[in-house]
């Protein structure tokens, strides 16, 4: 069956590739980044900066000792050698004068008079003061003042998510506060008759409903905010009502389910209904994720999921992933990937990206992907079997065993 | 100049190697995993399992459709081709009889009668009911009841650090809460006369102290808590008042700081003189971090760091690091890493493990390393150049251009 019969089967006009979607989507968004808010550098770890950080002063402040060793004038190591050693007097006054030394220790700084510093293991004591077996020349193992970082000098370009090292040498250059974006809100939306809250009693059919903590907590890995709109039945005033409510609270809109033909197009319908432009894209050439839609609503974009865990996950990655990582000013900041070898061959669907979940090992210092599963976009565990994903192009009707892929990861990698 | 003698002119009686100096820490320590608590599944991103998790009910909870398209009796589809199709009367009554098919979505509980799903691909709409073009067997296109988990089986693993989709099966399982390890509480102390606090105005020689905010960050990536002690001058009480409210208040100390000979060995001499065993390792080779010390007082370790920052940050990388994971139950949770080549020459030192500071960029499908920088302990922007470190062993001279490396990254990957 061609892709475009089965599409208008499961009720979608035609099928958009991700691609295709993902331009038309941020084409019409006209994405602007969050605004820039001050925060306190203690507080600003996994933040994205808002603007380029420039020092207001020199980093290290002054010279200091780059070794453990003395505080010398060059000139008095002039031709000094293992055969010719030069004897200095040991001082510890604040100046060093002529044929003088200072103990120094890394990260002292460097008492004036002095301006080289010769290494500890190129010395000996002597009554009274050193042998020195090296000649140093002028700011030899000396860390200068702004060697670190210039004064004026870019310490930190815009749009850098701030790890412990960041965040260190902010507080180094004597920030308290540091510019950075906004965290988006993202409100989170699940539709469905059958769906109950976690904590609640099961009665017959009814599921769980788990995608609202599942896309909370991928939000949170990103250092995003989400906003708990809770569940809507299967009625398009209840969907609407809590669609509304999403456009004030939040930046960006998630739902899950409905939004699959089989419930009568629900999502889709109110989103249209509410206003321009609505919907721009639905049914997309993906596995899982077909029924996956997106929206603008004044201005804001809405990403309608699939109500199957699995298939919002990869909704969520494809979709969510570069919008929110786009607002919060990263150029691209994808999931750590490798390479690996597939262990065995699978097959795919022609015409739409599958994506494909993998268990990796190293082995003898080399990667394999075991391929835990294709179908079943409401099985878990799958997931959790699973420590990463490989997306099989549109053009491929399967992939090889023993065939390089490239896994993006989003659990850790064990060894086999 | 021999190692040896050079640990000695450091006032080091002898350097320890890094595996010398674990093994020795984690052996005497005789290491617990911290103490199971129960916490809400909601709030348990990021946190580790104590204990595996058993599953106390099937997963589905019944069986459910894995296809779009129609229950039906397997046996009604028998010999049903593209040049037989098989006509079926559609129903919309809780039970499926006979010669009946009922429309179904993925993720549906299958209706009572049916015991197969037909794949809407192979149907066709006719008058009053469907075409059928091919046969089903009994439990085709169906989710078993328990295919995800089954009830009874180990759903997630004892030391797994829960992921967005761990959380999610927890929660798609009917759990509210789950047990996780306590949190280790990690006292962060800082010494030396020349340290100010961030926020603070510096005088001449004085140095803004980055180094508990630092180690704080870092155990937070973690999933730790720190308690911050503040800085203690260069004085024996001082150091020793701080030490002994860390022992009270924390499960881990780290000092950084005061750990050179060049400050009469100050915290090593304080820890001794509180109890036994006191200080297990002082020196070690490595570089940076040749200062670092390993110790335990009342049972509890202590990692003293050195005060330059970098040294720092890779002192808390190497014995930190794996002191706390396993803590939390984790067995090895490493930085991701990744196989690159080397873009220059760099030298090392002979008989000491040197990190090395590399920028990882991806060009033409492959990743290369270019050396950022071996020395400068203090200089911080060589953590924010770079994106990862190369662990250069003990037995080698330096590294080759071109020589393939691991990078530990700390940081992400850039295209070049």
């Amino acid at each position: 069956m061609r892709l475009a019969q089965l599409a208008r089967l499961k009720g979608f006009e035609r099928l958009t590739d991700i691609d295709n979607a993902l331009s038309i989507f941020f084409k019409k968004l006209e994405l602007k980044r969050m605004k820039p808010v001050q925060i306190p550098v203690k507080k600003s770890l996994g933040r994205v900066t808002a603007g380029d950080v420039i020092a207001a002063y020199d980093l290290p402040r002054f010279n200091r000792s780059a070794m453990d060793g003395y505080a010398v004038k060059a000139r008095d190591t002039f031709e000094a050698s293992q055969f010719n050693p030069r004897a200095l007097r040991l001082t510890e006054d604040k100046k060093v004068q002529k044929n003088e030394a200072r103990r120094i220790w890394t990260g002292n700084p460097l008492p004036s008079g002095a301006n080289a510093v010769v290494m500890l293991e190129h010395t000996k004591e002597i009554q009274d003061g050193i042998e020195v077996w090296t000649s140093v020349t002028p700011g030899e193992n000396v860390s200068k003042k702004g060697e670190d970082v210039r004064k004026g000098e870019m310490a930190i370009r815009d749009g850098t998510r701030l790890g412990p090292h960041h965040v260190a040498l902010l507080a180094a250059l004597g920030l308290v506060q540091v510019s950075v974006r906004e965290k988006p809100k993202v409100a989170v939306l699940s539709t469905g008759n059958e769906l109950i809250d976690l904590g609640c009693k099961l009665k017959s059919g009814q599921v769980l409903d788990v995608n609202r903590l599942l896309l909370s907590c991928m939000c949170a890995e990103l250092g995003v905010e989400t906003v708990d709109l809770g569940i809507a039945t299967d009625d398009a005033d209840a969907i609407s009502i809590k669609i509304r409510e999403a456009l004030k609270k939040a930046h960006v809109t998630i739902t899950t389910g409905g939004t699959s033909v089989g419930k009568a197009d629900l999502v889709p319908g109110v989103v249209n209904s509410i206003g321009e432009p609505g919907v721009l894209v639905h049914g997309i050439a993906m596995r899982p994720g077909m029924p996956t839609g997106l929206a603008i609503l004044h201005g804001k974009p809405i990403i309608m999921l699939s109500g199957n865990p699995v298939a919002a996950m990869i909704g969520f990655e494809i979709f969510g992933r570069p919008l929110l990582t786009n607002l919060l000013g990263l150029e691209d900041e994808q999931r750590p990937m490798v390479k690996a070898r597939l262990t065995n061959r699978v097959a795919s669907a022609l015409g739409r990206r599958v994506f494909l979940r993998v268990h990796v090992v190293e082995k003898d210092n080399e990667f394999f992907a075991e391929p835990v599963r294709i179908r079943g976009s409401g099985i878990l565990s799958t997931l959790t079997k699973a420590n990463g994903y490989v997306a099989i192009p549109e053009d491929r009707e399967g992939l090889e065993k023993g065939e390089p892929i490239t896994v993006h990861l989003f659990d850790r990698i064990g060894a086999a």
